[in-house]
């Protein structure tokens, strides 16, 4: 197949960087699939770009390199320091592929992050030098395709999305120099705009503006989203339908969920929380019927630097009103559960953009919180999806 | 519809209580059918017969009656009192429908429980009186259809099943009066020789023997099973293809269950305990690939009377390697549990008897452990087949 | 011993219904003891007034009735309807003597569940109106003693508490009808002038006022408080010497509560919180060395009804730095657990009234979240001092 | 102070290793103290034998070296590499120091373990090989003390321990080459014979004999057991006496063990495992009144490797009949836990030796499961005896 590069929004953050050391440890014998969904069936059967071949670089608003962050994140034990050090070089050469990025409406907490932004006077000016670093990405690594991924922190959620329902009402705004315009759109747009793949990783808005489906569809080109579906959700999105389909009803189910590293140090702040909670909230409500008490707690616990635990209590009445009980915990490194879910997308997006497969991918939807354009949220059914995906295009 | 009965083995037994008790609060209004599979989307749609009308009686050993066990279960809450206040006359008359059964081989922790058994002198005339018991039932009620449905507590396994793989080599061993027969498949090949439709709730043998199998295909009559999957194993079944579908690598999955009631006391015995083991485990496998440490615990603690809690510790290995865990707690009364799916399986056995649909019934696979002749353990897609069913018959 | 009279702030709420039906259950032979410290070793070996013979009235600001109110909680189980039943004219005649009370500054959550609030015209005439109904309550009931409990909500925390650390900068402030005053403080000082021994359950202000404590040692009165420890927080004074002792540095203490009932409504304001959340969090602080990251959420999740579960999450290091962890939920009824101790409290407070020990009674520390005078939190080394007590009452 | 050697029963084992490796990294300044009762108040307070002189020594039936073990230990994390390369050289001296053990009588998943063992004819003359290597050990390593510290795998439980009640009885037995005794007991005589300390970490007999307690008090040495409290154990006597005082009725206390190191494997072995259900079993017993269902489960699960995870269902009633329950989990290394416990026992021991206090040391309860002459299991008072232990030897 041909050669894809991987452009991540928020390179050097802990998802990227653990996807990048992961990719590169693969290509060096340092490590195994474990973990990608594309490396078993039935995606194994599809022809995917190679995970070893993959070409990384990205934007940033932090100086910190990507091997930094890989050796903070190894105190932790993963990824281990021995894999650190067989991918040292290449995470230096990724570091030279990025590029400074924007922050403009991502909320205070991720403000007081960054290192340096894009100084561009205007919001054109922004969207058009990011369409520059893309370009200059593809055109010094000899891509034939790139494929543009934000695993940046969380936004705050943008108020009245529906004022952007249309692709002129978007570039309209651009040329107003619309000060709402979150990042994530605007990276969303430079890439579109240009025909190339799109996945939103996080809960930001990104690709999931009316005008910004309405551009994918024009330019035939793929996109996903919404909120890579990792931990507590997952887990959620596999339970819940068991108690559908038992006509069990569920009273309440109160998710807390402690991590300690800077994803829940932006959390803390409550505007960016709300995004977060926002996309994590909704998958409950579509698999379940009538009412039910739904909280999902996110808190800041340092000592558990990148390790995230969340504990679910869930109450449901029976048969003769009996009222019963379940409750589970969670214990999982958010970046190494993130980290190979980005490298399935770029694969399986960059396949179907091969194939000219255009706009939204339903048989994605088994990888996020809020799939774009699916309202199914059982996660068996889903995946389904992509099986039935798969099989078609394997002639089964 | 037409009349339909309902002949439980072990019909005072907690879970055939419970359901008769639910049946006759449903008609008096008492109760709703949360619980009730058949009572939402989609099987709400078939023309099933309604659970008002079912008429119940049964097979058991001991002399306690479903009144009394009905007090005794509401003693800690389930079914209420007042429910069992509502309904007390009908379970009186349940009580005169139910005839005195056998207990061939079910190993001494259940014959330790009997107050009487049949005393017949071969396992023909065992098979004879229970046939007899069955036509009486149905005569005197004015049915039109019985489903026998097994409810009695575990039977030990049968070694070497295969050699009934054959209908003559079972009704052979039945006229050279084999004590090796196990009684659920007397009860069995009782309802099958004439055509009443079977449903085997337990993990006992059943039907599963070759030769019954033969026998319901032989004679057009519609029969399930294998042991209802109603709490630690249903949870299993709806988690373990999340695991899959992520490819996370499952490397323990250790389930610990504490039980107070009969089922509890009669697992404690190691040789019955060993039949409920074969089919708890069987999910996983049936799920996960590879190899991992798989391990149920069935402990009996009196003080949780007829509430079960299950403790399962899952370990599983993610990118590089990050080992991960997930424990879950499942706390449910038991009998609330069961006793739905027991409505829910007479009255999904009796449509598809009516429609003339004989042998294993593949659709039922997502209310089993061990689901005869399906290997999907997947709950969600299980509960697929069951929609589709239920579709063909609505024409949607 | 002499007759004792109990006199209830929050007499309608949960945990005084739950402790006047439980005194008059036991009266009435309906139920035992257990769950009450006085009933066992050591404090059973003293003369402690009986528990059948406490008269009961108090201070409401709902007109919900004490029958209303157990009625209400029998829905979830404690107390039962056979329970309620049988002490039913015993509440009625209770309800006879309970007065309309004050909420100033207890907040607006508190002041949004009033139904009718004392309308004195200054905090003074407040004072006098609640002296009034006590000595009514006394004489009216023919009393040797009445011991006066605060189990109304919480209040927010008082700001600056040490302006009233006289009994002149106390009464001074009363004179000069000080806003800021609050209600809790008003029922203590109302108690310890007329000499009336008074007990805080809640983590309100209470008696913990410099001036309040010294108005006790200068009338030679019994008191001490503050907000009893009947649920994570008992277990947290269990738990937490295990690691100091052991030299286990904790790093962080993540608790997380959720409870349905009233108490948790007036706590989802912020404002009434913040006072739970400060005597919670010091019982930590109190029995472990070195920083760690401690938090305790209160969240209220409406099905959960009077049922209270807490989650917590221990990690600390052990030898070579290694990371371990301890999890526990505790489900137990909020109200169930409080009540015995509210008996167990005024036996013992009058008690201690009847032989002349007044002032702080550090006796009593193992009893309460924020122990006043005490700096020892260890629950098992706080117990150890009410058996020297006794043991010193009783010659041993 | 005095040197002092340690001379380790299963110096190869994982426990040992911990302590050993833990020992010379602090010596090394490599590690800290975390974990070791003795580093601070009140024992820091006492004049110990420092940490970093401690000379280690032992016994083995393994020829896996010590170094290899801490290698196999190191890839679960703890000790992690880097300590153990710090300390290579220690180690390895160390392993010059470890002689060929017995195995008599410690059943055979034990002896299925070993690599090599004591070959001597009778019991006497095993003993004195023992002897002659605790000799040669203190003289070669020119030592003022040695203590014997027994942590090997437990050994099946000893039937009828009463036969050895006397120190006759006991010398008779070996004099008549009784095949009965244990080898736990052997290596103890061979201490205790020669005015040497011992501490006894495991469940298996050790010391505990009516005969070896009398020797010891003969001859004026210290030694205590049985069982050191490190996990699930420690935190049952740190919350039961909280059930107790509170006087809720615990009705069942039901704890499932798993673990994936070689203690698990033996303890798979029901002959071994009875051993240590019964030292884990009695705590319970002796902190809690009335009956409850009480059961301790221990399973091998080998991917937790060295770590244990102990959950634990505990049921109680307090007022009103109220049903509540509490339920943890417990994560920990096994070794990590054990081994600053070695390293706190022999300082104390050594401390009490030189100052000729003999016999059993009650102030060490708070270490072992089931303290030796000591009936207190309150985790904090036994704890408050040490405190007053080390306040009576420093004039506080």
């Amino acid at each position: 197949m041909s050669k894809t590069g991987v452009w991540i929004v928020g390179a050097r953050g802990n998802v990227a960087t653990t996807a990048i050391v992961g990719a590169r440890a693969i290509a060096h014998g340092e490590a195994d699939t474990t973990g990608m969904v594309t490396a078993r069936e039935p995606c194994s059967r599809l022809d995917l770009p190679s995970v070893e071949r993959l070409i990384f670089g990205g934007h940033d608003i932090r100086r910190t390199s990507v091997l930094e962050t890989a050796r903070t994140l190894s105190e932790n034990g993963i990824p281990s320091r021995e894999t650190v050090d067989a991918v040292r070089e290449d995470l230096e050469a990724v570091d030279e592929r990025i590029e400074v990025g924007t922050a403009v409406n991502c909320g205070n907490a991720v403000t007081d992050l960054a290192d340096e932004t894009l100084r561009e006077p205007s919001v054109e000016d922004v969207v058009e030098q990011i369409r520059s670093d893309y370009r200059s990405f593809a055109r010094e690594n000899d891509l034939d395709r790139i494929v543009v991924v934000n695993a940046a922190s969380s936004e705050p959620p943008l108020s009245n999305p529906e004022r952007y329902d249309t692709l002129s009402a978007f570039e309209g705004a651009m040329a107003d120099d619309d000060s709402d315009l979150p990042a994530s759109s605007l990276y969303a747009y430079a890439a579109l705009v240009d025909g190339r793949p799109y996945v939103n990783f996080t809960p930001s808005t990104g690709s999931a503006l009316g005008g910004l489906v309405e551009l994918a569809d024009k330019n035939g080109v793929p996109h996903m989203g919404r909120d890579a579906k990792t931990g507590e959700t997952l887990v959620k999105s596999a339970l819940a339908p068991m108690f559908a389909s038992r006509n069990l009803r569920v009273r309440s189910w109160e998710g807390h969920n402690i991590l300690g590293n800077a994803d829940g140090e932006v959390l803390e702040d409550e505007e960016n929380e709300a995004g977060k909670l926002e996309t994590k909230g909704g998958v409950l409500e579509g698999i379940l019927d009538g009412d039910f008490h739904n909280r999902v707690r996110i808190d800041y616990a340092p000592p558990l630097a990148d390790w995230k635990t969340a504990w679910d209590d869930i109450r449901f009445d029976g048969f003769l009103g009996t009222r019963m009980k379940m409750q589970f915990t969670w214990e999982g490194s958010d970046s190494a559960l993130a980290a190979p879910l980005v490298l399935d997308l770029v694969r399986l997006v960059a396949f179907a953009d091969e194939r000219g497969e255009s706009g939204l991918q339903p048989q994605l939807a088994s990888f996020f919180k809020q799939p774009l354009g699916v309202d199914e949220h059982d996660l068996s059914l889903q995946f389904d999806r992509l099986r039935e995906y798969a099989n078609s295009h394997t002639g089964e």
